[in-house]
């Protein structure tokens, strides 16, 4: 077994800030990059944790991601905030533009955050969980790198396009889940490999479009969509809402920035909150209790709602603090430059 | 092989005004009745199609549906367009709200129509479809009587909550999908019942929230819902959106029309609408343009785009007429009292 240090929470985000300004990002990049890492962390969401820090540092040294971006929040429309991220962070591009995107949801019933240009690295289930917190009721979606063959297809076209949705549940954590629309995060297919041992079939197509069970055929290959073509479809509409409608591109014009630092993994975000109290002004309380019935009906047949396992990891963190690889924690330490330690 | 007869599609209007007028439908519930019907009829989706009109004049009888009802248009806030149906159908609830969401939606740039109280029996497609006809991203959804069990669970609650999507293609048919979030259509079941089959492994539990393969079983069971708890989920998001957001009730509080009258098939409809003009601007064109890209590169993968079926359809019937069975038609001509024939 690995060693493990345990930090604090408040240690977490004083070790991401320090190996993120020490390496070129900005104190609001820096801030909102921490923040993601450790909530995903205190969430036992390893692999959007701290371990990303390495990957955001290695992106922005090929420049990737640009640390000093300054988003730009455009007031577009009474229903619509654009938040031009100009190649940095998705997530500080989030934070600039929500303010606007709450006074709008609450002003005219439903509104829309449509980030640009981003750098996107996080889970989306932060971005819905943040506006919940606000009271609202959100959506978010983004493309990916193409790594998914459309229904009936044989080649990788769609992204592991994620879809992610939060529900407001006073005094209790939200209803919120967050998908990938592939049948499997794609590191799921990695551990196979490394594992040496056969995928499932209906996970993935070999280059030539047809099924296979092999790990490292697979990754060359495409995965498959979740749910047949319902899943394709959904994935389909995730790429159009969070591309060519807010001026963006596609999934498959993205590609993981390489060593040479030509290709373009900028592309964008779509959120959407829905203020239930501009639906039903006072009577708001009532049907969001009304809600609460189903979420009994469902737990009272013994089915978990979705996220469950990740508040309970999260109250056990905010308690004891968050336990990562030694190794992982040398790794960070050596990123902060000298000057700063 | 059973058969058929040929109406053009103004036959097959006159019939359903017919039906429906004779049956104490008002002009309003029949029109927008009888365009449903017959839309559906000539997109060769029968199981949404002239029969449906049989059970519109049952559902009358019973007293769970009042073809008289007038649906209150209310214009709530600067994104929210409410419709109480009072207890007629959604049909004429969703085109007297549809001017003002159209309008709303190209002045924010995205609006809600919230119907509720409505007897809702049509396909999704139809809403999203008039729509993507004004040029606008749609996305329609709406809860059923419960018939699925949530992922995890035994028993059936959630409905099987269908979710639609339409993206205008200019000079083209839209990229439309429409799914039920349960594993197969209800009808499926019942297909593979009187064929005397077994339902494959997947579809549905027993009473006791076994897996099961005998659709008898099945059918006093509970369906499962498509791709896991994905799909599990999405039917969730579909129940609270189209629920306790726009005051409504949930799909497990809604019942079947009894011969009593008694049971509630009542429910709410959540249709969103996105201007691509109000986010884009003359630039739309443009992007809409560049959205074709990933339309091409899935058909030239040899994948078929949602809803192609219905299209070729469509232009089969425009073109030859609508086939319906001969028995149906003597139904339907039968339900027309003597005084309007």
């Amino acid at each position: 077994m690995q060693q493990q240090v345990t930090l604090s929470i408040e240690q977490a985000q004083a070790l991401g800030l320090e190996v993120l300004l020490g390496n070129g990002f900005n104190h609001e990049h820096a801030t909102a990059i921490t923040r993601s890492v450790v909530s995903a962390q205190r969430d036992e969401c390893h692999s959007h944790g701290l371990y990303r820090l390495i990957g955001c540092v290695d992106t922005a040294r090929l420049g990737g991601i640009d640390g000093n971006a300054r988003p730009e929040v455009v007031d577009h429309a009474p229903s619509i905030v654009k938040v031009k991220a100009n190649r940095g962070s998705s997530l500080s591009a989030f934070e600039r533009g929500k303010p606007l995107l709450v006074e709008k949801a609450n002003a005219t019933g439903i509104a829309v955050l449509a980030i640009t240009e981003s750098f996107h690295f996080s889970a989306l289930w932060q971005e819905v969980e943040a506006l919940s917190d606000e009271g609202l009721v959100a959506l978010a979606m983004t493309p990916t790198h193409p790594f998914v063959a459309p229904a009936g297809g044989t080649k990788a076209l769609l992204g592991t396009n994620p879809f992610a949705f939060s529900w407001p549940r006073p005094g209790k954590a939200p209803y919120t889940f967050d998908f990938a629309t592939s049948v499997i995060a794609r590191g799921e297919i990695e551990l196979h490999r490394r594992a040496g041992e056969a995928i499932p079939e209906g996970w993935a197509l070999d280059a030539q479009g047809n099924p296979t069970t092999d790990p490292d055929t697979a990754l060359k290959g495409a995965m498959l969509a979740f749910g047949g073509h319902k899943g394709s479809a959904l994935s389909t509409m995730i790429e159009l809402l969070a591309g060519p409608l807010i001026g963006d591109v596609l999934g498959h014009e993205t590609a993981a920035a390489a060593e040479s630092g030509e290709k373009r993994p900028y592309h964008g975000e779509f959120v959407v909150a829905i203020s239930p109290r501009a639906f039903l002004g006072e009577a708001a309380d009532e049907h969001l209790a009304h809600a609460e019935t189903l979420f009994e009906e469902i737990a009272g047949q013994g089915a978990r709602l979705p996220s469950q396992r990740r508040f309970a990891a999260r109250q056990r963190s905010l308690a004891d603090g968050v336990k990562i690889p030694r190794q992982l924690h040398e790794e960070l330490k050596a990123l902060i430059p000298n000057s700063r330690r």
